[in-house]
């Protein structure tokens, strides 16, 4: 059911393609039948806080229930709902106080303050059009609008003018060069590294021309206070991950000590930060649904990955991005992990898992992909990521990170509480192992170290396999050897005080860390890009938008609404309705006085997939017209009838290409 | 559908009244199956703060998804998902940061924090129990342990040792009987109130004996602040409500400008509690579903509330309260909106249905009423207010409020930001009427008053009709009269400079700020009272829990398993897990190595509905078996056979009394 590749819910891709994309006009429509609009802009607006309304509550409503069906359901994982207040101290373990920051840099006169790497972009761009407009200036051509090549920002971002200033000026071509090149690895940048390129290029505040600080750090982590004391600090968690991580052993417990498994958590997550923009896309607030795989380390495949080997993904591995490139290469999951391209199954298996999910809500394919990340763009606690980047009209945007969190988490996390967060699995058969050890002879030992004896021995058990042979060989050949203690002070010791030696263990049990593959979906940024794929402009003689959602996402499943206003079409519609309940059909009554041929067009904006009519032929014999969202077709039948069909496209049985060729189409009745 | 009053889940009353109620049980079971659990107890934990696990989830999810079915979809209500940080301002403007307070006292040594009613409550009913006690001594009765008679705290709470300290000194019966009326009305003081009660009974910090604070105002809302300035602050929602009002203006038109309306949200809120207690029942953060339904105050009928006029509830008016008794009068919502005792139809509506949804998910009938709020005890912005209260182990406990908020919030946020959140209604026929006016004459007033013109026309602009005509009166009189300007100041103006006149006004255009009728849930507390609920322990050999939740709730329908892990069931359970899943049955498939009787205790404790055996009679006739939770009865029928009971089950089609006449019971296979 789930292995399928390719979108089904594509509207016939002949009408799609006579307009080109336009994204103002998308934004006008989904504020006007507001799918979602900026946050308190009764009171002036937050940029980076949005509120969804009806239909963008419905269409993430949705989403979210086919990944709770698609991942925790079908997968059997373990839901949790955590919370999002977080005491201080876990996150100071998790290393998210001390790197979970973005450097910001100061107007040094207005104050006004731009994220370092926004503004190095923002004013190299600039350069770079105004390079453009001056060549084509020389050779006379005209150039492309320089309004339109620099990035949008949000209206709060566009009040406060922070883009590049557009100046006519021509570069050295070497300039130039460096120019893209540092704009091609700006994600790669650490902030000394954006502070020199400030210095070197000479970057200034765009719009007053100041100098700016060197960038500093700006934690990400709203802050706030747990209680009245005023003496617990908490945070709002970044991400939901750390819940599930401090819930491993209960985790563990429940799903009776067996590995692997994963955890989910649907959720709200935050993020502060310094200047939001690009609309949903970056956001203060936002949904997040993550999974938490815990796998056996030294066995990453996956039972589930015969089903899903043959599923084809574009995939970008770091390699070929170091190598200057961005061109995709084709290829089923199964040959990638064969060759090494994808580490291991588990991981291979959630990348398609990953690409299942997003074509099955009406992600276009062919603008997705499976971009690896380079060493220095990757998370504190990541060993391993790749993103599922859709593309849209603000370029390749990260959707779903994949990340191969490693044991990071439940190791720090075990050695900040003294807790173990391991799994210990009886061996099939006793292992023996020959080791190394040391041993402390406490006569002898303590007297003579006395108060320091405490930091010798910690020195000593911490001490590799490797170290303690070498210290062996020492001891055979010295008659006292220098150890460091735990307090960096050196401590004479010798055979008297200490014995290195060989013996043989029998382990029955093995006891592991836990590796963590970590399925991380931005929950709004996806619902962004469906909008722009779902979205089209039909033909006509005027514009008229038209949102082609897969039946299973759409906000409302059909409308039912009468020719007019006229009261003796109303029991028909009531009927109908509590007959579409009854039938676990979603419905929605529209009794408004609106035309037909209106009714149809607001809802083609809003993405209803169907359109049941009741008009004076249904009063007489009990046949209404149900009309398609994306062919405009329709057909007419019994009232019986149409329910049964209504139940066969929202259940997914059937598909509208089988219902035109099951029933004749209804071309008299023109309400358009 | 929705309109059954009576629960349908109670499973044989016989067995599940046998043994009474014992909340340690519940709370062990609880915590052993992950229901919930203290977040962050890795790290100490922190009090008012919990982490759901898988089948607290999954039973909340499930719960959520009632409430969608039965309030937004059934009621077409316009649900949104509004930001939860909130800029301070609109919070100032609601009255949540003057009002949205608790008070605490501090222990003047030690620096501990209590709340104050808290603190008078268990002060004063420890005294009460020690009097009890040293009653009981004189008269040579045992005492009930007073341990169990002091209210329970949490676990944080617990460690502090904020309970108070029973001693067994004998009170006047006077002093007896005044204990006891305050603590009726705990509820009910104002800070100074208690501060006059804590001195006048001599109130000391429990544990310390020392003196307390006088009770000071604590603000309920975390405060942090948005962006990178730090000059922006924010708060996180105390209500989801807020987010409601500022978008109403989109709503209405979203709604083509029809009234009347609700919107809706669930979603997480914040109260950073003083002292949290009773578990999920007084937490930080919580989930709440909340709707605002916008109304004429002119016109408060409701076109459904004939469809529930019938319903029966269980209501507690304030008068009656007053009155000192807490007797409820059960009573049909149409009876006690025609007597006036639940103020209008809207309002009656609300609770009926608050009423129904609450049955439906499995609470317990006799164990809700409907409570009107008395005066002094409602929230700032309500004017009048019912709580359906459940009654659990810790009293009755307020799980929806249903408050009348009057135009407050909407009038509060037009005043603050100018912007009109009125509806405008076109009159049937045109609304003549004649009105008192001011105008000013430009000419002689500005230059008369110069700078002061403003304060005083603004004055004038803002008089009543009455006022008005007395202006006119003192005009005709006296040669100048004296107006107070919006400064304070007094000014004297004459004829010459206004006129105060009758004017016919023809009005085609109503315009009105709505009423909003808020029904609130909280969520994790109507779970709490489900689990008290649902929970019994069935008649055995040992003690063995049983959650009989409803099957529309349960956090799995049903259990596949093998008699033993035996690979000879293997492709029997994976085809009977696969044939429910594509049926659209959630179905847990559970082949760890317990035995059957094992894993049926444990699905009983983690309320699954059902649960499909596969045995070596399966292997040989592909027939297994069905249990029903609640009898342990059994059915043994076909693979196929099973689906489709399954099916009608769970769609709530049929109940279990309907599959045993249907089929013969089978009670060959003793595995429990």
């Amino acid at each position: 059911m789930a292995s399928s590749v390719t979108s089904t819910s594509a509207p016939a891709s002949k009408d799609r393609s006579a307009q080109p994309f336009d994204r103002s006009t998308l934004e006008q429509t989904l504020t006007k039948r507001f799918f979602y609009a900026p946050a308190f802009s009764l009171y002036g607006g937050v940029a980076g806080l949005y509120d969804y309304g009806p239909p963008g509550t419905a269409l993430q409503t949705n989403i979210i229930s086919q990944w709770r069906q698609h991942f925790v359901l079908e997968e059997d994982m373990l839901e949790l709902d955590c919370t999002i207040m977080t005491p201080a101290e876990v996150l100071r373990t998790s290393g998210h106080v001390e790197k979970f920051a973005d450097w910001m840099c100061k107007d040094l006169k207005t104050g006004d303050i731009f994220r370092a790497d926004h503004l190095v972009e923002a004013v190299l761009e600039a350069r770079l059009i105004g390079d453009q407009q001056a060549r084509d200036a020389e050779s006379g051509t005209t150039s492309v609008s320089a309004e339109t090549q620099v990035k949008e920002d949000d209206s709060k971002a566009k009040k406060k003018k922070k883009k590049g200033k557009v100046v006519a000026v021509k570069l050295d071509d070497a300039v130039k060069a460096e120019y893209s090149s540092t704009l091609a690895q700006i994600d790669n940048y650490s902030g000394s590294e954006l502070g020199e390129i400030i210095q070197k290029y000479g970057i200034k505040a765009p719009e007053t021309g100041n100098d700016v600080s060197p960038p500093v750090e700006f934690n990400l982590m709203f802050e706030s206070s747990i209680g009245p004391t005023g003496h617990l600090k908490g945070y709002l968690r970044p991400e939901t991950a750390q819940g599930q991580f401090l819930n491993f052993k209960r985790l563990l417990e429940f799903n009776n000590d067996r590995m692997p498994f994963a955890s989910a958590q649907i959720g709200k997550s935050f993020r502060n930060e310094i200047s939001p923009r690009s609309g949903l896309l970056r956001v203060r607030e936002f949904t997040m649904a993550e999974i938490e795989h815990f796998v056996d380390p030294d066995n990453k495949t996956h039972p589930g990955f015969a089903r899903v080997r043959d599923t084809t993904l574009r995939l970008l591995p770091a390699s070929v991005q170091l190598g200057g490139k961005t061109e995709v290469t084709e290829m089923s999951i199964g040959e990638a992990v064969d060759q090494g391209i994808v580490d291991n199954e588990t991981l291979g298996y959630f990348l398609a898992r990953i690409h299942q999910f997003l074509i099955k809500i009406g992600i276009n394919g062919s603008r997705l992909r499976f971009r690896q990340h380079m060493k220095n763009e990757m998370a504190h606690y990541a060993c391993d990521c790749w993103d599922a980047e859709i593309h849209t009209s603000y370029g390749w945007i990260e959707c779903v990170g994949c990340a191969d969190r490693s044991a990071y988490d439940l190791t720090v996390h075990a050695a900040k509480t003294k807790e173990k967060l391991v799994v210990r699995e009886a061996l099939p058969e006793p292992r023996v192992t020959d080791r190394t050890v040391v041993e402390v002879n406490k006569k002898v030992f303590g007297p003579r170290l006395k108060k320091s004896a405490k930091v010798v021995e910690d020195a000593l058990m911490a001490m590799s396999e490797a170290e303690l042979e070498s210290l062996r060989k020492a001891l055979d050949q010295a008659d006292g050897v220098e150890v460091k203690g735990t307090d960096g002070q050196g401590y004479k010791v010798d055979k008297e005080m200490v014995e290195v030696k060989r013996i043989t263990v029998t382990e029955h049990v093995r006891e592991y860390t836990p590796n963590v593959i970590e399925p991380s979906f931005g929950i709004g940024r996806i619902l962004y890009a469906l909008l722009e794929h779902a979205w089209w402009v039909r033909a006509g003689s005027e514009a008229r938008g038209v949102l082609s959602f897969p039946i299973a996402v759409a906000p409302v499943k059909c409308l039912v609404q009468p020719l007019s206003n006229h009261s003796s079409f109303t029991p028909l519609v009531q009927e109908m309705a509590s007959l579409l309940r009854s039938s676990g059909i979603p419905a929605k009554v529209d009794t408004s006085s609106a035309s037909v041929g209106k009714a149809y067009a607001r809802n083609d904006e809003l993405g209803t997939s169907l359109a049941v009519t009741v008009d004076f032929q249904s009063v007489k014999d009990r046949t209404v017209t149900l009309r398609e969202r994306d062919s405009t077709e329709q057909v007419r039948e019994s009232v019986e009838e149409v329910v049964k069909i209504l139940g066969s496209l929202v259940r997914g049985e059937k598909e509208w290409s089988d219902i035109r060729a099951e029933y004749p189409l209804f071309t008299q009745q023109a309400t358009e």
